[in-house]
């Protein structure tokens, strides 16, 4: 099995996805993640870790929410961080990706954190930097096409481990729209690595993937079913567009089917957990009491999200 | 009388609007601001106070300009600062205001510069953060909608009490599109605070609000009346979009009945100051030889207005 | 001779343009420059030359690739830097080019990098701070309209000085879009400064401008024999816009005729260098295998890019 984010050493070199990786390497993300967490806490929420270094936020794909995450994580580390929304610019000049990463690489970039609507690009961009421009640059994948989101997926991960220390007695729901999400492959694969032994996905047939199960889940297309006597509920985000197309009939449809309401939460075991990547739809996909609710740990995965993307960042900057 | 921005100590908790602040905390903030006039002058021009903190500029409604100011007040007071524009992101994936300042706070945000075209934005934000964040997150009002634009007035108050010392002898005039300004509500405010004795609005019967008198100013709508005798004229930004409604004939009818001229500026006091809080209008609201003549001091307005900031900011970080 | 960049004692004051400027000055940045290329190499890529200095990059049209390289420069100097594009804010508001920069002057900026559709514009605001703001507010033109782009022009002497060492032996081509580049322009100033005894221009008569000559280079409309025995090949970029008027036949025309391929690149010397500005338009001005053949240094004027950046704006701070 190849592994283009590790280095000869097995030593984490990209972060590209969660599929493949040792459970050590997650593991050992999630540890240094937690002390992190203390970081933040802090008076001065800074480290010197990343003193000097250049980190791009190169997003190909629109996403204030997301790059704030990493801009914020890379500062606190003490980078020097810059900014590059790429549909308006060289792009548009006619410059190839990889041309544009050329470019960058040789101003001395240290890392490159990518969004891009096409599966596969942060991929390639790691494997160009690997062979043009030696093993010191870094590649994070801040999620690509419908393909991965590697760092929402480690700190759901996280978030799970603080809440219910030991993976390998949970049941785990990941609820909606599966077909287009990133983050719910990137659970799946973290979940299974760490050992969990029930990961289910709940949706409508229209958004669950031809052959899902055989990334090791069970499928559930009743909601209330596939809820019962879960320890953790991971509800997905549903993009408007989906509703535009003909895969779903109505927003209220969809919140009557697999909106995650208090009565629904209710089939879950009393202790479980309710997550969600944001940015939330409430009232399609999430009754606003739940989201708000004392089983959401749904702000918590963001806190612990800056930890995870701060461990993630100097572990590949220390490679 | 409730004070929303004060803690139980009466300290600055937030800064949202200057109505119902005592005076004695606006003179503690322009106080401090001169301290940091002449940090601005210093070869490095950089104080440690919010090192490891975390600012975000939250900008719901575009300003370059604002945010450059509060940008480089923040920078040269050490903090991480945090851009982010919300027409084009979260917002339009349908995210709610209060769920973008909940993922915010939740990375240990430290502040929050607001802009927001609603009026009474940054309270809903200031009040949402106090029940569920703690008192470690601090709120500045950047201008929302008409209401108010605290820092602006401030730095007005400190750029009058620069060149006038008393407040208490003072006539000051406020001349043009009251109805829409959050400036002029905040510059009425805390002109009233600190004691002058006699602001005057100017403008036209279509541009005041209604009942503006009983904000305790005495109204003119003829411009060279209103002018005689002031010590300081504060001229309002007309916005060329009124000019499309019916509230105005022309610019050039505008100009000739309210535009500050050298000839209707020689009614006031010799030694009157002219201020205008940008981007002026040469030509519409002012005359050039006057936006640059001798009495003008709008530049120094730009000059302390970093100051000032960078004093509110210093103050909410240390309550 | 004026030299509006220049200070009483002959010091760089603003970089305006290579054109008049003295040998030495062109030799002071340049050898600048070499100490700042180690610094790029380093574990810290920092230096604490403009620590707490506010750099404004002052962008009227926009270019994050340009924006992106003095950015990164102005950090590992250690300024704050402040982004404005200037397209979407005061601009639209109605408030002059002069009024802008005078805001900015105000809250004490230390160095504007300006870029501007207009030829001219930064030597306008360089002679309005002169007048207005003292001599301690630097302006680097970073592209105006058709007329300079200094840096660009000094990284490409850099980039020849470092491959070929001594200026004064060599025959440089010049390919391309003449007439609209002030990349051109601003390499032959800085060629001619230098004193390199042959420069030749090359493209059709459609792209260069009326009376080139008058600038000391030789005309060549036929490529094959302009880069006859030419040491360095700067290919210019072609603009797509260009394509649509009537200049131009059809981007593979144009490829065929004056495009850099293997076959046309060895009528020029073994040992010729060939650069670019960048953004490239591959298989239009260049071929790819020429782009990425062991020739081309197009990567290495990007690394020197950002020391040059550093350099000159360490120079200017310094002064």
């Amino acid at each position: 099995m190849r592994h283009p984010q590790l280095n000869a050493n097995g030593e984490l070199k990209h972060l590209l996805t969660i599929e493949g990786l040792p459970r050590a390497t997650v593991q050992h993300i999630l540890d240094t993640a937690e002390s992190f967490v203390g970081v933040a806490e802090r008076e001065v929420k800074k480290v010197p870790l990343l003193r000097g270094k250049s980190v791009f936020n190169l997003f190909f794909e629109n996403s204030t929410r997301t790059r704030t995450t990493f801009e914020i994580a890379a500062k606190r580390l003490s980078a020097d961080v810059l900014n590059l929304n790429i549909n308006t610019s060289s792009a548009s000049k006619g410059e190839s990706l990889l041309d544009t990463v050329d470019n960058l690489a040789a101003m001395h970039a240290d890392m490159f954190v990518v969004r891009h609507a096409a599966s596969g690009a942060p991929f390639l961009i790691a494997e160009h930097l690997d062979r043009h421009h030696g093993p010191h640059v870094h590649v994070i994948n801040a999620g690509d096409g419908r393909h991965a989101h590697p760092t929402q997926g480690l700190l759901d991960m996280y978030t799970i481990r603080h809440f219910k220390k030991d993976f390998t007695q949970l049941r785990v729901a990941i609820v909606g729209d599966v077909l287009h999400s990133r983050v719910a492959r990137s659970d799946i694969h973290g979940l299974t690595t760490l050992g969990v032994p029930e990961v289910r996905v709940i949706g409508p047939l229209t958004l669950l993937p031809a052959g899902v199960e055989q990334m090791g889940v069970r499928v559930f297309t009743d909601m209330r079913e596939g809820l019962k006597d879960v320890d953790v509920i991971i509800m997905l985000r549903l993009q408007n567009e989906r509703m535009r197309g003909a895969l779903l009939p109505s927003a209220q449809e969809y919140f009557k089917q697999y909106g995650l309401t208090r009565e629904k939460l209710a089939l879950a075991k009393p202790d479980a957990i309710v997550m969600h990547p944001g940015p939330m739809n409430r009232g399609v996909e999430i009754e606003s009491q739940v989201a708000d609710g004392p089983q959401s740990v749904i702000l918590d995965q963001v806190t612990f999200g800056i930890a995870v993307r701060m461990a993630v960042m100097s572990i590949l900057g220390a490679n």
